[in-house]
């Protein structure tokens, strides 16, 4: 039984079952991983309902965010044991005039609401702390859904030679499925982690992981992606990437 | 009521409400129309139930795509009309190893068939008939889900001075979805035209279409496009392509 | 009589005359102005001559560098007073362990100078306050010598709807080189403003103007760039671009 | 001694020495070969001098092509006896309204003619016989300078693996320039085999070799690209291509 079952019509149950898609991809030996913007833009400042927390934030998903960030500081122990790299994106900051967010004025209300400082002290773009990228780490600053347009992350997997990507976060419907469509398009191997993945609706939530998973990428439990990582040869990436000797506990 | 409202959870209605998406982007002043994957492959050969198609097709949507076809025509005679141009997207035949299909072979159970002839003289990744492309358009043959992805697209636009893109074609949630999505973030403005976009599965459709209209695009019936093209002035591409002075009825 | 002339071979002349390479591009009606690069690790901390800055600054082209700054500010003047958007691009800092290098780390035996402070208080990748970037104006970080590979920039100029480009900065034989190549691949109109350009290495310099002239942009003087600023419209982007009242002097 | 010394003046000398640049890249584990438009318009269509050749093909190098040839021969035998991938770049036809060239109808007087027919039976386009690519290797078909420009290369490196590209063939100055430019903003290793490589312009070829060897690609004889190609594991990439079981000599 998926998230998805229940959105999908007997039709396309059927066709499903005759199409061929949703096979397992699997997973490679060179893996990294991919925390699509978990930031305060869609977390919202604190754990509250999701309809208390967009008010103050046009995109927050509220209290299913924060529920998916434990599971997310597993897959970053996890990952940080076996000294694979982590990649965050976040959001650039909009200047003033809103030059920088092209065609992201065009589809809402609220985009005045994009300059202004919310609750004191906290930045929408902010990597949420709980998951606070180690110096190492990442951070790739992208104006646009997915983390691969217009930034440096290609150069860097080529660079690092990675074959697989254990993607997660946030928004399923939006910048992770972006995500994944260009990942795949690059013709890697993906992973995304469903307990670390999260909306703002459930509906596209659930579909959304159902349309990655027929064609895209495997959607499989936190379980399955830190026993990949557990297995994969520790020092993969010693070469290029300064690791720290000891990992933050 | 559009389609996707029957999928929408309660909460996803009220979150909806909050968050200020789905503003209306609107028309630009140079469109250009992209028509995505409306070939055999996707059609199947003949107009039958999907159940029946995607059997020798095993990406077909069956009927629901034959029906989208005259909506395809009168969206063609219109840009035609007032000289407009139009991309066609279709894929790139498989090569007996499967080299150039990558990730692709990663999900499907039936990447064996790709290099079949299901039916004698018909090529899947022929566009269908009925709305063949005229010798002034433009092809773009693509092996990813996005026809920007790795073809000329970009820069083909870029030297029309476009600003505004029709798109339409299949699948809702696979090629259709990526194509808006670089759209968007290429920043052109975007419609979607409702009767001229199919899936083979009834949910994500609804869902897609839901998600691309929040975010990303306009969803627009084909007589708001028509009118739209009716509207433009004719000409504003004579500079840079040849189109023919009678135009096929 | 130009630069070039005198390293082209007699073959080179003659071969030059038949081929029918060189001619004019000419310029369009919305032009946006790129300056790669001019920043203190590309011209040294102060005038000097080059053999005493590139010890200091590895990439320094010193005197060169600061001989053209005059003229780049006379450009910044021009478009400034039109309203004409002005890009910048220059580096990212190079990380402890030089993991965003990449490639970078293969050609020079001294990429272990490039996280030390060389001169108290100048960063290398800062542009040179002399021709410093106006808070409207766009400053593109790149790790690559394209300013169009992995950024923004390509998003940018379709917004803006450009069709027309003024390059100019440094190197010739690098960064200015990949931006036209850049450049004239997504079908922009290109002039290179030739006393605002410059190399460290005098042939290299004169070469790849040549190359540059002969098949992708028209190497033009700064008047020529002055005189087309005057003359477009005043105000092509200001539904975009919040430019400021008063243009400082 | 290098081509390219003639060219260079006393002050270029100097600061390369103290500039640090042409370090060696040095080659890794999982090379591919990439030619370079060596097809009928670079080279005409019989050997002659290039200043007879240019008179039919405006982009021809004449004899000096032909004088590569020999050697690409001798690449391709190597890389065919350890099974490494070829990819061989060529150019797409004009169409007759010449829309798909785009900027390249700036610079040349002499765009009308690359729709003509110069000598029966010889498409300019067509991948010279003598180095005709086998049904397994890949060509690439590209619209603008660089091989990587809007084309499945850069996807069909990640999957498979490759680190390492040989890169040859022309022009020197043009589109061997730019696929050297992205190959190493991809972050590849690159070494350019200069008995393969060549250029309408005497000059150009030098000193474009002297800039590549300076700043991003390792400038080698043909003897050290066999003695690689000889030594990495055969069948590294027979999982995703389907490599002939005997070798054409």
């Amino acid at each position: 039984m998926r998230v998805w079952d229940k959105y999908l019509t007997e039709r396309d149950k059927a066709v499903h079952g005759l199409s061929g898609f949703s096979a397992r991809t699997g997973f490679g030996k060179r893996p990294a991983v991919l925390i699509v913007d978990v930031n305060y833009a869609f977390t919202g400042d604190v754990d509250e309902s999701i309809e208390a927390s967009v008010k103050k934030w046009r995109t927050s998903c509220g209290h299913i965010g924060w529920a998916a960030i434990p599971h997310i500081q597993t897959l970053l122990r996890s990952a940080r044991a076996s000294r694979i790299p982590v990649f965050f994106s976040t959001g650039v900051d909009t200047r003033p005039d809103h030059f920088n967010r092209g065609a992201w004025s065009h589809k809402t209300r609220r985009s005045n609401e994009d300059t202004l400082v919310k609750v004191e002290g906290v930045r929408g773009n902010d990597i949420v702390r709980e998951i606070a990228p180690l110096p190492h780490e990442i951070v790739i600053e992208k104006l646009k859904p997915s983390p691969f347009f217009g930034t440096p992350l290609p150069g860097y997997l080529i660079d690092l030679g990675v074959d697989t990507l254990l993607i997660c976060g946030t928004t399923t419907s939006g910048c992770v499925r972006a995500a994944v469509i260009d990942a795949f398009s690059y013709n890697y191997r993906i992973a995304l982690v469903e307990e670390c993945t999260f909306d703002r609706f459930e509906s596209s939530h659930a579909l959304n992981l159902f349309d990655m998973n027929a064609k895209y990428a495997d959607v499989i439990a936190i379980d399955e992606a830190t026993d990949y990582l557990a297995g994969v040869g520790r020092g993969l990436y010693d070469a290029k990437i300064a690791f720290p000797a000891e990992v933050p506990a």
